[in-house]
């Protein structure tokens, strides 16, 4: 076996999803991935930590010598090494290995918060996952595709806790724990989103007044969004639904239950064996 | 009457809904399990507990005789027993007289902590109930075509709150409650819903931060499985729709309320009694 | 005047909302039920009570005489009295004077929490608004058509609150403030709903599984409701635009910014000035 | 240069978007805006205050120079500065600058409140950022669309939390904290909002039954305006979509990424560029 044909060998296995060994590859990659994680988070329990600390840190070493390996036979079977290497994957493949030589090469004599941030770093592992989520996302697209209103919906939430948060400051005040408009339009957040934990909450008539509006307000354009992300999935799958094509004549747009084509009275595949292109156009 | 006859004419009752006795024997097992959960719920407030105690004992054995002979009659009369005792509504019905007599066996002396176990396991009666909400059940449908997209979702929500989870724990740290990442994603996940219980909340800026952002985030993402029910929904009502078909031309399509068909003219079966195929197609 | 054409004349100020009296009676009777509701309302708060009690009171003898006159007059110009006294509004109608002869029957001596429950029924008097609510309400329209659909939902809801509320119930138990399950199911009501009062929380790990478990599954079924009702709203929508009916061969199913008609292919009337028939078939 | 044309000049630049002179005004404005407002904010926190106060007064009075020559160029270049003056965007204008002028008249000497509250007043600068989210706003097309059914969605509300706050107060009364109808409709808000602070809940059997009937109410109502949002944006969406002509024959319809027009064939206008007209018929 050449050294090239390794290479494209070991590229199929670990960048493809379509072989048997790519599949294998992946299933093993997530599951180091998810019991990685789960280390990683039992780590973080105090009592835990103190009877199998020893332990959890070997498996960590364990771990990141996995994502090591795989992030190096990545950088050496992929055609262009460095355009993965800035790619968001490889990006967060590194990062998933980083924290822990980090923290083997600063002693532990520095900051405990540094160590800490080191340790939790790691969580971001769970990036890794997303490599898997994101096959045929029509989420993803439809949050794409919304993303200008979105934003212009984010735009008109930020100037509505900004007035409201200033409102609750002037009404309230630092006297019943407004103690500024930051922590005022942290509040009018909490409020808005319907979250509403109760740390802070308005104790003036005045000031449950304008809480009752916010909360009204929250409410209501919660309806936005939802409104936004359903008319656009709702056109996502019609679009679905318009890729089924007749075989006679080629043209698309067909109710689901169909059995001819309207256009050319040809008979339509058995829905359940209808070709549906799903690259969109 | 045969040994057969009566096995059949038993099954006729006890499974079929549309004969009068069927129907009779369905609503008085309904009345049986609501008031079986009834007793079951009442027992466990303390002061009821004491007075009664005695006679809702009582009631209760009455109401397991009874589900042992429903269990029993429905294993007699069932074509393949052993199916439907494998079948979800055999093991519900078992585990719905099983724990009774398991806490007769085991006399008193045994741990506490299993007595209430086996007394509140009894209130899985309440999924015998699923047999009867089961029937013309659109939403379940929508729900099982959308299950993938809704995984999809649920992953996507699960590496959120990993990694707000971790932030927050870094950031608020053990003095301020988050002890370790386990209850930082609680806390994640209370946010990011927008329950807000409010028994861990972030006192430092940054933590606030960071909350205000995984708020907004939850606040956003909620509309996604709406998106996704709205959508399927919209589309199985159109579809039944669509199967309403014209008794003379054959042609679908009409609107729910069109009274004659939009092609030909000829009258269209009333709205409730038309034959509308729920196969979906 | 006759007898009977005061009555008529009566019955088509009162009853009537088309001709410029029936409109600006209408409009005194909704600012009489504002007010009235200001009054009761500002008379609960203690310290006004205190300092104003004496005015209010009388406030509201007035009011209670206005609508006393007011279901009066009802009651004799409507052709069928009893019908109307029978019906929803004539029992609110009643309702919303009946308080205030109650309280002046009985003496004060009476129970404080009889007079009390008295003052506040009159609160009821907030549904004789209900009148103008409904008028042209597509939204009261799409609720009733989905009914069943709803109540399936709750159903649901009841058996999903039952079952997680016996769970936490074993888990936590009554040391954790858990105290009984109506008590839990109480407790699974406030999270599945996203309310999160925070009142009562779980304290153990597996509790808090539990609870996230509850929250997520709230936090997704709550796409359920919103999708029946966007869906059925969707087609009342819709079904509003196909009532616009070609003026020469008087098909209807047309775009809302058709031109022309689709099927013989003369001109439509211009979008503002289409008579579209708005009694749902 | 004469001065009309100076003055046309300006006009452009100012109250354009579409040059490049025009562009740059609107991001340098955007800039001077959310800088303002940090100081703002950033000041009302008490230990900013206290070290840079001197150095955030400065500034504050270097915004407010800037947005008065803003105002008065404003001002000078409208063609019709009455209009202007009178105009949403002229009263926010003005609004920015006034709270900084009346603190200077007013010396120190006068309440604290309200100098806390000119202080704040400015806050409402953020409504200057509105003029440049208003462009292309199709959600606030289907906001003011559907604005007579959120009116009715909202009066309904109304009627449902005062009848919901005058029973919880009569169940739990001011000895658990609902010491009058205002605060008991109040938590009615805090409830059926889901929100769910938590300073306010009820405490007997009874008034606990009543809360999770407010819960499930809030939980399916909050269907309600998504709804509407939803069924009024995906037609918007639609007509958007029907709005998209083809070159050749004219005729529209056409899906967001056809490349080709369905009934004729000739190629369409490329998706960015594609000639839309924005007004509805």
């Amino acid at each position: 076996m050449t050294k090239q044909t390794l290479r494209h060998d070991l590229y199929v296995v670990i960048f493809g999803t379509y072989t048997r060994a790519g599949r294998a590859f992946d299933i093993a990659l997530i599951v180091a991935i998810l019991l990685s994680l789960t280390v990683l988070i039992v780590h973080s329990i105090p009592s835990v930590s103190e009877q199998w600390g020893r332990q959890l840190d070997i498996l960590e070493y364990i771990f990141t010598g996995i994502f090591t390996i795989e992030y190096m036979i990545r950088l050496y079977c992929s055609p262009k090494p460095k355009a993965y290497a800035k790619s968001f994957y490889g990006v967060v493949d590194l990062l998933s290995i980083l924290p822990t030589y980090l923290a083997l090469i600063f002693p532990s004599a520095s900051f405990m918060g540094v160590i800490r941030l080191l340790r939790v770093m790691r969580i971001f592992r769970v990036l890794k996952l997303v490599r898997y989520l994101q096959d045929s996302n029509i989420l993803l697209r439809s949050l794409l595709m919304s993303r200008r209103k979105i934003l212009v919906f984010f735009s008109t939430v930020a100037v509505l806790v900004t007035i409201f948060g200033a409102l609750i400051f002037v009404i309230e005040g630092p006297e019943n724990g407004f103690t500024s408009i930051p922590q005022s339009i942290y509040w009018a957040i909490v409020t808005i989103t319907t979250v509403g934990y109760g740390d802070l909450v308005p104790s003036t008539p005045l000031g449950k007044g304008i809480a009752s509006i916010t909360m009204l307000l929250g409410y209501s354009i919660l309806a936005v969004p939802t409104g936004i992300i359903t008319a656009e999935l709702s056109q996502e799958m019609n679009t679905h639904r318009n890729l089924v094509k007749c075989p006679n004549c080629s043209r698309s747009g067909h109710e689901t239950e169909a059995l001819f084509c309207k256009h050319c009275g040809s008979e339509l595949a058995e829905p359940d064996k209808r070709v549906v292109s799903t690259t969109s156009p």
